[in-house]
């Protein structure tokens, strides 16, 4: 499984990513599941993706070989908005897919895979979208300004209480974090490193970028800092009536 | 889709459920999931239940005939150990199922239900069983004392950070309703009314219960201090190290 998640505030895009991938519980790996393409001034995408690793891997391949390839007909260079960048990878999803169709359903197996695109190019707004395995996409509202693909419930009540439009880009990130820290916890299918992504809107250069496993101080910390928090928190929660009679009652009598 | 879940810690068992039913977006109904049974100084049993309505509905209504039949070969009153009671339910479950197996077939549907089943037989020790739709069941942990049936994902974040065995009762019923609370706002198939029910151990009698309505005051301040404690809890995590630096700088030079 995985767990990637984007968020759309008013400064910019966030981007958070887990790294484990399974086929079964006996063959477990660690994967990079975010890609960064920029070219500095003119366009900024970031990649991510969950599902089948093999049609992920060969999306990937073809927008390498589109990149390379000056004939080509389209790649991640091309297009004046980003909608036309997330209609060409959900093609490419789809050509993949379309390839292995017969035996995938010979085998009862399933070849989909999501992906999460962001990023910007020069003169229009910074997006994000989840392209469907089906190749059709949808782009973050204002009021839920976050797209999610993988193992996405444990770690959305988390965005739903905190993030807004008007959340900070570090912020954004910070809960980018808590929400796949709360993930990695619950379910073992999503695990570390995370991978973090920041773009400042309008930057139309490289996004700021970290891998925290583990044992790096600022994962810890965050880690130990939110669960001393959480712990603070539920202490501060009201008392039922009773426990408020026992509390009153005056010691010793 | 229903959010039923039970805690056992040292002092007790905690059982706590939503109130929303819905086939499909278009039927969207009210219903107690939650059945108290007490004898006392014999016997006490709280049941819960999803998945489908009819089979839920139709294990429950088979319990009361048991129970209103002295010549019943088992009901829950019998049984010396409550896992007996456990086999009992998951054997009317099954029955209720074989029934409509073949309609339901025909229709692609499910008459799958999940039962959580707590409580103390006098002289025993407190137990909670998940009855799965196949009739077998399991026990909760030492690790991880906690048993959820239907929308599990959303809760279970802030379960795994608070519940110990050694949790207090009420601490217990409160991580239940926040975790309840959780899952209702992420998730629009699970609605109150939160019925919340804590038995004390070895006390054989009534447990406590209540129904939290939206408008209860202990409902409505446990929601404003959670969002509170957590966004204070957020405020207080890290910073980057690049914002260290910022708030660094003295001002104005």
């Amino acid at each position: 499984m995985t767990y990637c998640l984007a968020l759309k505030v008013n400064r910019g895009l966030v981007f958070a990513s887990d790294s484990r991938t399974n086929a079964g519980v006996d063959y477990v790996a660690t994967y990079s599941k975010m890609r960064r393409y920029c070219w500095p001034g003119e366009r900024v995408c970031v990649l991510m993706t969950s599902g089948s690793l093999a049609t992920s891997q060969a999306v990937m391949n073809a927008i390498n070989r589109d990149l390379n390839d000056p004939d080509a007909e389209f790649s991640l260079r091309h297009g004046k908005q980003l909608y036309e960048v997330a209609q060409y990878i959900g093609k490419l999803s789809q050509a993949e897919q379309t390839l292995h169709e017969k035996a995938m359903e010979k085998s009862n197996a399933s070849a989909e895979s999501n992906f999460i695109l962001g990023g910007q190019i020069a003169g229009q707004a910074a997006e994000i979208f989840h392209i469907y395995p089906q190749g059709n996409f949808i782009s973050a509202s204002e009021d839920t300004p976050y797209l999610q693909i993988g193992e996405t419930k444990y770690g959305k009540p988390i965005l739903d209480r905190i993030i807004a439009k008007t959340t900070t880009l570090e912020d954004a990130a910070r809960c980018a974090m808590v929400s796949l820290d709360s993930t990695i916890r619950s379910n073992i299918s999503v695990g570390p490193p995370i991978e973090l992504a920041m773009y400042q809107d309008d930057s139309l250069d490289e996004p700021f970028h970290h891998t925290y496993t583990l044992n790096s101080p600022m994962y810890k910390s965050m880690k130990k800092q939110w669960t001393d928090g959480l712990h603070r928190a539920f202490e501060q929660l009201p008392r039922f009536d009773w426990e408020k009679v026992k509390a009153d009652e005056p010691a010793g009598e």
